[in-house]
């Protein structure tokens, strides 16, 4: 792909730790998105919903990093649906877990 | 603590990805046990099993480090419940997720 070589030059520039960075602040307005919606009528500490979108921004910042360093062995196709059922398909019942837990706390 | 003073040199000397690859070796063993443990007798593809073993221990090297850095402002029961209910008690929902995804496909 054409995209391909910006990626990996961007990746050699940047390093891990900036390429991680910059995945992150591009993620985690979408991923609070994403958690406000589906727990807005939840019972559950603030602190733990922001420390839910930091754990699920850093977690995709990560598995995307992964990919882009190994996705010459990986199935693309493979690789995307584990990491939305890892990821995102796990979202609406971890905060239903959290509910579950919370609720009868306040 | 006395832990205190070691921990904090050994974040100084090694530097965040050789701790991380530290704490990672330590726990990968025992993340799989766990995942074999519980999936034994689900039916979940052997290449997702690694998949989500490599996620869990990635993570939770991930949250150990940013404990260590930020620990002076946290509660830190609050903070081991957190990562327990984010991460532990995911793991059995997580996987009958995948068996229910994966049952009927082989």
């Amino acid at each position: 792909e054409e995209n391909e070589h910006v990626v990996n030059s961007a990746l050699d520039a940047l390093g891990r730790d900036e390429l991680k960075k910059f995945f992150y602040n591009n993620f985690v307005d979408n991923m609070r998105d994403i958690v406000d919606e589906i727990s807005k009528d939840m019972i559950i500490p603030k602190d733990y919903i922001d420390f839910l979108i930091n754990f699920y921004t850093e977690s995709f910042a990560s598995l995307l990093i992964d990919w882009i360093r190994n996705r010459a062995e990986r199935d693309k196709e493979k690789y995307i649906k584990y990491i939305s059922l890892t990821l995102f398909e796990s979202i609406r019942p971890d905060l239903e877990r959290a509910h579950e837990k919370f609720k009868h706390k306040n």
